[in-house]
């Protein structure tokens, strides 16, 4: 039933995030409102296929359940569920895309386990050796795209150069740009700056043969400002810069929100203003950025904030369904193999 | 002149930073007019003189001129500025502290030829290996303490451990706190995530004997959040997380411009609205955040960001004159020496 008639087969593992199962089966249940075309698999514990079908996710509506009697926790070693995570929500959602019954996967779980079991599951894509978490990311201009945002905390100046590559494609694939002006993240704009692994990775791009756009040193602050359409980093600073940006947006509208409710002149305006406010706050909410790709690998998995309430998760499922109708992989493949004939 | 009255004497280096000598000097104009017991001995090109005197700041005014031959520029290495910097602006403006005749020194120029040329003259503290940049930061309850934001790219576990004691010390001194929480900053909070570095700095941080109030880790988004007084990490994460903050802030600032530039009865609610507007600009205004210390050593240095404009530097120097006034090495030394004893 789930492949026929143009539809787009998303595995979820219900199980992965803070607030799971809760807020994923929320997701999907909002996710196959915003786009009826959505068709899922769904594994998690028998509580959650209680509460999904409470939910009304049942087979009549495109939704199935496959139980699954373990879980991957949030603070297990990667190393740990691969030995012993077979019969985890998490492996059998990677499985269904592995098995080919969905395009693409999407979980809140464990990230370290999630790369190791896709890992282990889709293999990487020829030419890519270590996959990395690569998401778009907000600019005053529109989005850029970032990685690694967590999946390789320590790198050398090859992966870098990697990922410069894997970010390329993903930025033709999903931002529609011809020629994107790739950068790497470092502390200062000037040669001499940054960490010898930065400085060796510059060196590659500038010198070597992969054909990109390659723009030079970004710092923390041009990314916002739209300096560059991919920005490449370590996972450990990836990492830390996006969720730095997360916390700033979010006190942008707290301060927001405090100063129109610090009196009733304030609130009566605030009132009155409550649309272009409220499109301050929209373009400011990470939620509708929630959902990175685990990019560089045989299949399409998504990653979704632990954190995420069921707006982010079902954002996280409009990625993936996006990345699956736009052949990102194929994108991703065709690209690795022109700069590897350059 | 200069050292009587209960006056705080400041050493400026007005040719650092990109918009230098205007962004120093009118800095200056405006610290003096904010502070009047603040006395200065300004560092700079006889064109920077001229435009000084221009400024009415004359030494009945209480500002020194004095004539520096030469400029350390933005992409010089640290350690060619330290075999050629004697007669430049910078040198001359920190040898002024370590000559007794100010008591803090401000520069917007080179970080990496600033702290090599502090430490040449100023010297480390007793018991600090590495110094560091340590800076307050806006939280949504009001404010933290992170370093190290940039001297040391690249960093060990004593490193770390080591600038946490620092940064226990200034947020005692320049935030009041009795008991800062510490915290390192982390790709996740559980204990198997992040680099073996991050790792071995948690280890001694909660077994060793430091006495901190160690809380653990912490992650971008919990910074803003105001999840712990003193946030450790390495230079390089630490000046893309500051830099990206400060990206997000800015745009903040335009998409709320842009929402209340969309039509009349935007434009018309965005003029009433403009006093609580203005409140969260400047919440938000990452110049009043402006001015970290080059910590650990046997003088006071302040940086000022390389782009800083008039108002941004001016605040650097109030940062240097608070740091001066509460006697903020005197502060350090205590808590290390205090801590050795343990």
């Amino acid at each position: 039933m789930l492949n026929g008639g143009g539809f787009t087969v998303l595995s979820v593992d219900v199980m992965g995030g803070d607030k799971a199962p809760e807020s994923p089966i929320h997701g999907v249940k909002l996710a196959l409102k915003n786009d009826p075309s959505l068709r899922f698999i769904l594994h998690g514990s028998e509580e959650a296929a209680e509460l999904a079908a409470q939910e009304g996710l049942t087979e009549a509506k495109g939704v199935i359940f496959c139980h699954a009697s373990d879980v991957v926790t949030g603070d297990e070693k990667p190393s740990y569920a691969l030995r012993n995570g077979r019969k985890s929500s998490m492996w059998l959602a990677i499985s269904s895309v592995s098995d080919g019954r969905a395009q693409a996967v999407v979980s809140g779980g464990n990230t370290g386990a999630y790369m190791a079991i896709s890992r282990l599951l889709l293999k990487s894509l020829p030419g890519v050796d270590r996959p990395a978490i690569v998401s778009t990311f907000p600019t005053q201009y529109g989005a850029c795209v970032m990685l690694d945002l967590g999946a390789n905390i320590v790198c050398d100046a090859d992966n870098l150069v990697q990922f410069a590559v894997i970010g390329d494609a993903f930025a033709r694939a999903t931002l529609k740009i011809p020629s994107p002006r790739v950068a790497l993240l470092n502390v200062g704009s000037e040669e001499v700056k940054g960490s010898d692994v930065v400085k060796a990775a510059a060196h590659e791009l500038r010198e070597g043969k992969t054909g990109l756009n390659f723009i030079g040193y970004i710092e923390g602050d041009g990314i916002a400002d739209g300096q560059a359409d991919v920005i490449v980093t370590d996972g450990f600073t990836g990492n830390v810069a996006v969720k730095t940006t997360e916390g700033t947006g979010k006190i942008c509208i707290r301060y927001t929100r405090e100063a129109f409710g610090s009196g009733p002149i304030a609130m009566l305006l605030g009132l009155l203003a409550k649309p272009y406010l409220s499109r301050v706050f929209k373009r400011l909410d990470p939620r509708l950025y929630n959902g990175a790709m685990l990019a560089g690998l045989g299949g399409i998995a998504v990653k979704s904030h632990g954190g995420s309430d069921a707006v982010a998760f079902a954002n996280a499922l409009a990625v993936a369904a996006s990345l699956a109708r736009n052949d990102v992989n194929g994108n991703i493949i065709g690209l690795l193999r022109g700069q590897e004939s350059r």
